[in-house]
């Protein structure tokens, strides 16, 4: 196959960090227009990378003959008629993370992606990490025997406003959600229960919001392991991102990178750098890794590395995490299957 | 006050330890007796360090007008009643943890001492541990502003045997219990809830004996803040046990020492050493400070570091975590309190 | 100033990469001219990053009006030359290390850009480096009070094609050079003698050009601190490049970044991975702050980071190593100007 | 063998920790005997640890029949004397380093340990450390392949008193001879030739006496590796003493242990413990290995771990270093040894 013609839908900031990532480090791709609601986003950022066309409307881009795939990076609200929108038109799919905070409306694009037969990669990029990709590896290559503990810690520098936590679905929804994929991504196998505490503790107007701002998230994985997600809105460190991986033959641990390799000792001690407080300098090498997959799965015509379903059972996850602490007890993931059918 | 003259209770494995530490490393203290009910390890361990009186019957060193404080380091079971002889006797004491595993009889002992006004400090050595000392100290200095999280993880080598599994109340009143101590100590607050997981995965035979070998213990502070302890019977790479505390203005993190600090590079990465895998070489340094800080305390008269409290309320949060594994929902430290009273 | 013109002059490896990091990382910069020998090259390089103009000769883009600044990308022996003529033409100019080997040619070429008044900056892109920088920063803010030893450490993870190494000048004048500087940068005082050991230990065929494979480099500061170079040109781990300042109030030291953050424990030990076994991973970033720095200082007329003279001086540098490995004694600097003006 | 009985010939630190550590931890050993010129000091450090016996000369600890070896802790310039008395008296012997700092005293006491046929481990008890220890044995075992490049550091928190300094033979004699024999324990070859640089850069009052404060040595071994010693005597962070050994097929580096395992992230960085102080902290586990070696050794009738000659060589590595701070060149050990001859 030729070099993958690409559309990115959604202008914002993600929208442009994946094009310069296309346009200067991928490898089989070109960026062939942008479309964004705001017509002037979507021109100033053809203009920066030197893009060919700029749409005011992403059905202009769906529509495009021009165009194989398509890069939904537009608000989550958008994402899931976006993605139905764009199945139908015939054009692979990278979306950004999460699908839709509603279960049904996950299905009726999942089953749109499968009616049309094209590609969805879901946009989980803490995969593509190579730390959190080598402790996959160890696992999967069976370095540690079979699992029995994982641990996962996920803490931004800072909370996001209150206006946009107001819509977020809340704490397990809208942060969480990444390590629900991690936790799946590298233990290999399903979850089946959640039982989850949290407190807000950070800032008390996330409280009042009925959100929390702290959480720990036991899981029951389906083979017995056990896993515990901790998560703060706040580190005054710099965002923290590690993972550990536990079985009968060791232990990995994925830390976070470092800013600089300078170490100080004094008279006090010794004195490294704090982490990053940016989530695009943690995961720089991750966006790239990222797209590359989904750039080479459609054009090699693979399996994608996070599917459809990979970006499915997340939000199952965080409904379960959610109900757990309205409830003060354990929830399986069957029960909020059953709830939602039901 | 001259040297505090100890009588040993129990001339085993941890009875020795202690003895030779007095012996060797601490100030302001002697040896007088040792006593067993096996005569000849008393006789053995006098003779090794040069101790004048060896007793077959720990109530002749009770009865012994030199010794002004006994260590109880003899079997768990006969903790309880030599702790309520002893006080009767009018000694100081230093008790090996568990106090019992029966909150009866923990109560019974920890009133008899406050009646005799002797002090009882209890074995939970791992708070004496530089890196856990310092911990605490960041936490009670300031440093990491209100305590948000806590994280412990504790992983042995291996299991001990069946035979002692079945009679040790369980891996939550075995091995738990320091974690327990641990957490109280560490954020300087009390318990109020605790929700457990736990699977057998490690061994099946234990899992025919009613226990469970890997746990995940979610714990909620008075003050909101949440904690996770995660157990396995058995690490690969030697004895783990690690803590983090995260608070709005920092983290300390408490790692496992070295067993040496030499690293090798080769091409296929970097090396360094397993893990330590006796605790008697992980604690070394701690078993020495605990005992010091009993012998300060007595002889300066000062208030002990580990009381008769701190020894009762893991025994309390034990059976909250065992009642939690039984009944699938968290358990409260007061509904075990009740469950006790009523 | 609007956004600086640049004209790339050679198209290789080094040329493409500063010219992928203009296009797509740096602000306050465009490409408007690649110029190479091999006119190929050069038009393969415009139209890979949409640059207008290619040029099969550097005098051409010497001549283009519409060229501020030109990057000296080209083999070293041209480097002189091409200084030489950028300045006569008014350009200001980014030269890659080294300007040359022979001392006449440099200060030639340094005479032509101080008469033109123009900028130039030479490129030793370690120093920007975020380790190594914040190693200076260290030392001039004072935290290690005045310095007393510097250690650096260079290894690379194989040697070059014996065609290279035939005519390179030899070990301290290909590879040591970056250390020369690093030394200079980090200390911020001039060496005043050198004594150089070296051995041929990595491969044979190195000693029989006459040439040395591994280096110990003891330099001496103006101001008594001492200084010790190692180098290697084979490295089984990969690239290993570290420093170590030490002063009257602590040390400072600077290490290699990881490939990535994952660390395996089993009953071997624990396990992270090798370094990176290539130069533009390991300075990715320091050669995008390296061209910004240019960048800026052209735009702002501010003093360039890295001047003609810090150009110059490791150039003397490697030929007192190099004299002092022939006579078997300590070299001065000042022995080699003398010598060179003599 | 039975136990071997042991008489300690001076009561001072040293004296005192070995005895320590005989009583205390080691196996197949008792002592029996304590002598001090100072007979004091011999009779309280008897009374301190039980030995029955305390002189006021060492000469009587050497009439003593019931002694089979002793423990030479006495002042440096008694060393040889000792030993050869001590060898004329039958005993197997210890003796701290340095054997002596006139190599004509050293050849007579080898000499006659030699014609006494008695064992004799001189004190060098780094190459006790467990981490210096596991680097020899990677040599060793041929992974780290040839060896082409050694690096030592060693760095004391601060400088013995001046009246100390004054007699103690210089730097080179006093402190880097610790790192003469790492490099030659380390790389398992003999050192060829030296060239030393030096600074007086942390008391002025160290250089009035003729003396220098900050060295760097480099060293030439038999088969070609290349080596660099560097040392002050005064490291605000504490004590540092690390090595790193580069061959072929990788390296190994040893580093400080740690004060404790716990680092704080704040804000401004992560942040760990200073380094030990004390060498008898940074060493404890030395100390009690290296007299285990002696004991084995003669009790098992095994060579000893640092014989006679390991003794000697560093002292003539100290006047080499020695010889080439004053001639500003390298100096062969072979000259050192001709100029003794002669």
């Amino acid at each position: 196959m030729n070099r993958l013609r690409v559309g990115v839908l959604g202008a914002g900031r993600i929208g442009r960090l994946h094009t310069a990532n296309m346009e200067q480090k991928l490898a089989g791709v070109e960026v062939v227009a942008v479309a964004d609601v705001l017509k002037d986003a979507a021109d100033e950022c053809a203009a920066k990378f030197g893009i060919g066309r700029a749409y005011g409307d992403p059905a202009d881009a769906l529509g495009d003959r021009e165009i194989d795939a398509v890069l939904i990076c537009s608000s989550t609200d958008t994402h899931a008629t976006l993605i139905e929108a764009a199945a139908h038109a015939g054009k692979h799919i990278f979306c950004e993370k999460p699908i839709a905070l509603d279960l049904g409306a996950i299905d009726r694009a999942l089953t749109a992606v499968e009616r049309a037969g094209v590609k969805l990669q879901v946009g989980f990029n803490r995969r593509f990490d190579p730390g959190f990709a080598r402790a996959r590896e160890l696992v999967a290559d069976g370095s540690l025997g079979s699992v029995h503990l994982l641990k996962i810690t996920s803490r931004d520098p800072g909370p996001p406003p209150l206006d946009y936590l107001k819509v977020s679905g809340g704490m397990f929804l809208d942060m969480t959600i990444h390590d629900f994929d991690m936790a799946r991504f590298l233990v290999g196998e399903e979850v089946e229960e959640v039982f989850a505490a949290g407190s807000s503790l950070v800032d008390p107007a996330i409280g009042e919001l009925g959100d929390i701002d702290t959480a720990c998230v036991t899981l029951r994985f389906a083979g017995g392991a056990l896993g515990v997600i901790d998560n703060s809105r706040r580190a005054a460190y710099g965002y923290d991102q590690r993972a550990e991986v536990f079985g009968e033959k060791g232990m990995v641990q994925v830390g976070n990178p470092k800013a600089h390799a300078a170490l100080l000792s004094d008279e006090r001690g010794k004195h490294g750098p704090a982490n990053f407080h940016f989530f695009t300098e943690r995961y720089a090498e991750a966006f790239v890794r990222e797209l590359q997959a989904f750039v080479d799965a459609v054009r090699e015509d693979k399996e994608v590395a996070v599917s459809g379903n990979d970006g499915r059972v997340p939000v199952v996850m965080g409904y379960a995490a959610r109900r757990s602490l309205e409830l003060g007890r354990p929830v399986t993931l069957a029960e909020v299957e059953t709830g939602f059918a039901g």
